[in-house]
């Protein structure tokens, strides 16, 4: 169904805001973008930078407004995992089947790209123009230099909150009875830290692997950027004995990455540095419901549900909102009610699949990879898989390189979780866990 | 320890901020109470009110600054429920043993005493002052007209955020990183209904009787006045076949009543006139953490722990929040960042733990008291009990009657439901409930 052009504001011109805005202009309405933070073309970027992995469903949502290739040419592709174990060389890990990949994208390089496009397409910017209040019912929006200085007023037919998870639109959304809403911080936080690229400005490391240093507790990750860098982000708990808390001089620091990670020992002095001078983040999982107010406010993204990154899929999951927004205004047209009720009827149960498995992927990394019974059932999983390609898929398959929905992935992977833990009670499953007899259990609780 | 008198300020004038002062007050330290309501005493009572439940811990707060005696006379003592089954005659249940009993307030009424008794003890109440915000590390707040009108600046040593569910004081600390919280409201909202007094005065139901009409999905209750009036409230879906959705015309209210509260029939006018006069709420969970900011700010009571109200425990919890906090001042003198934070740690697992056994009774209420299952369970648990008081205390009585921790009493009656779930497994256990086999099992699990 066609629409009839509405004037639309977007709060927040990040990577959600700005695809969505390509989106509904290409459909014919008009657009205003606003941001409190100044134009990130015109400045240097400061912005949060976990480097972002796109997969399948980032890919699917740029591709269906025809922008996928604008954006292939600042991605590397990722094939495999690189495990940094000490005293082993490094090993790779397949992520998928031959021409499966993730594709590591500089946020601030990408954003910056997506504002270009967004305003080709005809997007209004306004940017350094704060949203200090909004009236749900009736669209309206309200911006000022100070929150208690004097403010402009703006009418709009429909408003977006692309704003993050720390959003003002939701934030007044909250304030409202009968609106659910919690905020989860884990007790780990990252650090940004970076390895130059070579004099020649080749990579230091292997550039297509997402590079892994995994220590229990904490963790070192590291994704190709394509100047030849790596942006390496040092996954640590804020308390306890390797700890933010406890790494406060150059010495600790310097000492901690040459105990943990000896094989980047040349990169010391300059991870020491960005240690020193980046800000430690913290994560959290956001929820919240309902995600729309009648068929005047709707949030997008981050703004309705913030998950902790150890998926790679917050942007792909923003991205793929957009993308079903977009299937219902082309199923309800006008009937803006109907478009907002099916999005979050149908984004939230998937929106709290990919929290969950992201919390999960959390706990897992840095609590079970030093369990032998844990790497164990992954060995049998990765083997039956291997014989069966077709009856087990792996659930990060599922997530990453699907576009099945989030929760049939979480359902599919508590099955698989349920049988393998019958499997696991095998007597002696150690010695014959390749055996035929536990290949027939799987194939018969299938 | 003696502690040095501070500059404190409490905000919010509600049942908690009233003992809170009047505890600060005993202590020797200044107290300046801010609420942004008038002073209740002056106008007619508006607020909340489901009638209040004083239960043991309630009472221990009040005693151990010696105002007990003077709320006990505008309390009525509840020995037991009376249960409203159509077609039965109403039969009672027993809450405790001899002499327990909660005790019946109307909030109203008690909140008007509290402030009397705190500003005899020397508080200073600022009425009709609204804080918009704190400065948490300072100490500061500033008040004022409206949110964006001229503010004043008040400095204190020490802010107690006693301004219930949807407090300034966490609202401020909500926006701090590592700060989790939740919010979730239940799909049942509630309605307050009047009964009144016979014209001599007396009452028209049993007095000393916490009276419930079950219905499934549903549920009225009722608690006496002293002037001999009942405060009932109305339990019901939001949303759905029987709810507070359908039911729109005077007709359908009073048809509503007529068939599901044919003992209450005289009535059916009164409660259909307030019925459509009186607003429907909604209840809520909210939960955070911390509760303090340095030695600065503390939350009490439903600031910190707001829960739903199905177990009569949220003002109990509000109070004991401030008794421990006068044992960790006794404890810890000046060391206020000692008393905050081991307020907190001490006080966080009861309050998950009373919220998560309110829920439960919520659940528990609405759906399963038609589950003949569940009330066969319940009928041996009695029975058990009966023979060996000591062994099997219930969950109700540990929580209403008892000093005891809460995460103490979900404890326990995880482990009680643990057993009961084995025992419910025997086979014909219908037949067998109060055999000795199902005593000595139990006695055996225990």
């Amino acid at each position: 169904m066609v629409q009839t052009p509405k004037n639309i504001a977007i709060i927040g011109s990040g990577l959600v805001g700005s695809l969505l805005a390509i989106y509904l202009r290409k459909i014919g309405h008009k657009v205003t973008v606003f941001d409190r933070r100044p134009d990130i073309r015109t400045i240097k970027f400061s912005g949060r930078s976990i480097n972002l992995a796109m997969s399948n469903r980032g890919w699917r949502s740029l591709n269906a407004v025809g922008i996928g290739e604008k954006i292939k040419d600042i991605a590397i592709p990722l094939d495999k995992r690189a495990m940094h174990v000490n005293d082993k060389p490094v090993y790779f890990q397949k992520y998928g089947k031959e021409g499966e990949a993730i594709w590591s994208i500089s946020r601030g390089i990408l954003n910056k790209r997506m504002i270009d496009l967004a305003e080709e397409a005809g997007t209004v910017f306004r940017f350094d123009e704060k949203v200090w209040d909004v009236n749900l019912p009736e669209a309206k929006i309200y911006t000022g230099e100070t929150e208690k200085g004097k403010w402009t007023e703006y009418q709009f037919d429909i408003i977006f909150g692309c704003d993050g998870a720390f959003s003002r639109v939701r934030h007044k959304m909250q304030r409202r009875s009968r609106f659910d809403y919690s905020q989860d911080f884990i007790d780990v936080g990252y650090k940004e830290l970076t390895i130059p690229a070579n004099e020649d400005g080749t990579h230091k490391l292997d550039k297509n692997s997402f590079h892994i240093w995994p220590r229990g507790e904490f963790m070192l990750i590291a994704m190709p950027n394509i100047d030849g860098s790596f942006t390496c982000t040092l996954f640590l708990p804020f308390e306890g004995k390797v700890s933010f808390e406890s790494l406060t001089t150059v010495d600790a620091a310097k000492a901690f990455f040459k105990e943990y990670f000896p094989n980047v020992r040349k990169e010391i002095e300059n991870l020491t540095k960005d240690f020193f001078q980046n800000p430690t983040s913290a994560m959290v999982t956001m929820k919240c419901y309902p995600w729309t107010y009648w068929n005047k406010v709707a949030l997008v993204g981050d703004s309705a549900h913030a998950i902790v990154p150890f998926y790679g899929q917050g942007m792909n999951a923003g991205f793929e909102d957009i993308f079903i927004l977009n299937k219902l205004m082309k199923k309800y047209g006008d009937d803006w009610d109907a478009i907002f009720s099916e999005y979050q009827k149908e984004r939230k149960p998937n929106a709290d699949a990919i929290a969950e498995l992201s919390y999960r992927n959390f706990v897992e990394m840095s609590r079970k990879t030093a369990d032998p019974k844990f790497l164990l059932q992954k060995k049998i999983e990765k083997h039956f898989a291997a014989l069966h390609p077709e009856k087990w898929i792996p659930v990060y398959s599922r997530v990453t390189f699907s576009d099945r929905p989030y929760a049939e992935a979480l359902a599919i992977g508590d099955m698989q979780e349920a049988i393998m833990k019958q499997v696991m009670q095998i007597p002696n499953i150690e010695e014959k866990w390749d055996s035929k007899e536990v290949e027939e259990m799987i194939l018969e609780l299938l």
